[in-house]
């Protein structure tokens, strides 16, 4: 099969910004061109834009077109947007690999973009726009924070998952974005500050969850012929799969402790690259909320189904552990504009296995994961090498 | 190259529906799935959902998901949602078209729908949502009727097209989607009919635009392979391209009566597929306006430039002309849901390729061609042919 590569990537700080959705493409998309001067806007054939409610919340529509233009390409083999709630930007990456793989392109621009600090932050509360279905969920209350809050009660029942435990990852996530310049939060927490934050829906607490923010990232994709032409630190794709059990919560399982769909799709990805969860030095993983951080690592194979509340808590998963999750500060250090998260791990993929980051360098940086939900129910994974 | 098939297709009737759009996705992939009995949900492990702005239109967000839970289907290989306006449709068979190809998976469901009758019409008059940039153009009162009545007005002074012409393309559509049940409007219309309905935004009128409806469609892709398991009725896609000028009106050419960006993606899909337009037996081509069924005859290469009026007045784009264009009644016809129209041209297409289209059936029906425009500036094509 042939192989795709990651040859350009930029971002822009995450958080409440005073920038309009167009800058903040255009931040993200120049930091990417300036990330590899041997690509121009000009040499961009095909543009793909990860973005989930752009017409709600930053009013606008149309919005490849937009960002496209905003860059100074011009579309001319592959272009769209795509949307998959959390998903969008890992989603927009895998739609970037496919065209490449089918031969209609051999370079795109994946840019995953998200205004949510705007005028409507109160109809997000409402839920109207937040993935979850309003005429047979939300209008009951279901929601993003009580459905992950339902899922930790679950797990906690099954598994013995304690609130510390909970909370070590979000320890462990804004101590990581400490030493990163483009995460929201940069003061670092300590476990008091977790475990005395507000109760957003037990036993999530506030520094239990990501923030709804700002943000834009931008990657390159290149054929590997073309790639070799364009860098000599290529990074390939090796691995992907998408899986979905469901959208209402009562459907996709019984057991909301166990994400059947997550562990089909790490497998089909592992499987894709011939490598296990032993051989993964470090991971992108969506901690939307603590507890899916944790099912994750279990799902995903790094350690025994039930054990992910003591593996965050054993520092298994930070630096010396196991495998390194979330170098970057994940979605709770770094904040979550939906459509650019998926988006944001390739950028720190890209940096950490080219060992520019800084502070938060993973000492080997060789195989990584990107893990990202869009609910509990649909998984998405790209699996990354370092080609250098 | 490998070849990808349209193996089913179906539809809802379009206009205003008392249904949600839930259950116009239900109907649509109920009827796709009673059009090939060899397929049902289970078997579908890759799903596309083609929407413009579900999250404003139909106050429901995440709507992949939606989609394929709606519809049985469990996606495990291939899934999301895009959209590029007016074009979403197209895009999705696209999406499709190219992870058959990748081979990612052998066979994808693509849903296009888009509920917009719902209570946010005055919203959209206000062209919040209707894919011009809020910030640059929106705001001093651009939106799509005056952006066509321009490129109307450049036509007209360059190539004196007369307001006659015009509506022969609306008398046309309007006497085609008569004998389509799937149609909004079913009366036809007559010349005097169209000139005297009421300016829209001048030259345009009421008759000469296209209506913002309700509507479903859904079709299933498969490879070569798969399709031969699948149906004896194969329809191939031997052809596809995309280009894009730009978004703003000011920025993507000089002359509106030019569509360089149409003409570009048209010979890039000729080539792909070994044809040239002599060789179409009839076309889905984007209505939207009058205007643009007359400019895409000329850059689709129909006829020469500047003659894309007389063409339609001399009855060239009707049964027993040159190329039987809009045989459905297009989107002046049959009306224009935006995410669900590129499909249509699918489902069509399917219709008219195994003589199951009725007192609309075009004689020879071997080779067509699907053109859908975003906007003035940004074309997508698909080009079929008869597998039997």
């Amino acid at each position: 099969m042939k192989r795709v590569a990651l040859v350009a990537a930029g971002m822009t700080r995450f958080g409440v910004r005073q920038a309009t959705y167009r800058e903040l493409i255009q931040e993200a998309g120049k930091a990417c061109f300036d990330s590899n001067k041997n690509i121009t806007p000009k040499d961009v054939d095909s543009f793909i834009l990860s973005s989930v409610f752009p017409e709600r919340s930053a009013f606008q529509s149309h919005v490849a077109c937009l960002g496209a233009e905003s860059l100074g390409i011009r579309p001319r083999k592959v272009f769209g947007r795509v949307e998959n709630m959390c998903g969008s930007g890992i989603v927009g990456i895998r739609y970037a690999y496919t065209a490449i793989l089918a031969g209609l392109t051999d370079m795109v621009m994946v840019v995953g973009a998200e205004k949510m600090t705007g005028p409507v932050p109160a109809e997000s509360a409402l839920n109207m726009m937040l993935g979850i279905d309003t005429a047979w969920e939300a209008c009951y209350g279901m929601a993003a924070p009580p459905m992950f809050a339902l899922t930790a009660q679950a797990h906690a029942m099954k598994y013995g998952t304690t609130e510390e435990q909970l909370s070590a990852v979000s320890v462990k996530n804004h101590n990581h974005s400490k030493n990163n310049p483009y995460a929201r939060f940069q003061t670092g927490a300590t476990l008091e500050q977790v475990m005395c934050s507000r109760v957003i829906a037990a036993p999530l607490r506030l520094f239990h969850c990501s923030s709804l923010s700002d943000g834009a990232c931008a990657v390159i994709l290149a054929s590997e012929d073309r790639a070799r032409e364009l860098t000599d630190k290529p990074i390939y794709i090796t691995g992907t799969a998408q899986s979905a059990y469901g959208y209402a919560t009562a459907n996709f399982y019984k057991d909301l402790s166990h994400w059947p769909a997550l562990k089909e799709a790490a497998q089909n990805a592992y499987t894709m690259a011939g490598i296990g969860p032993d051989d993964v030095d470090f991971a992108e993983v969506h901690d939307c909320f603590a507890i899916a951080e944790i099912i994750a690592y279990e799902e995903l194979g790094f350690c025994e189904k039930g054990e992910g509340g003591k593996f965050a808590e054993a520092g298994m998963s930070d630096y010396g552990g196991k495998v390194v999750v979330n170098p970057r500060g994940g979605l709770i250090g770094c904040g979550h504009p939906l459509g650019a998260t998926g988006v944001a791990h390739a950028v720190e993929i890209f940096w950490q296995m080219r060992g520019e980051a800084g502070p938060r360098q993973v000492p080997k940086a060789d195989i990584a994961l990107s893990h990202v939900n869009s609910g509990p129910g649909e998984h998405h994974i790209v699996i990354y090498e370092k080609g250098f």
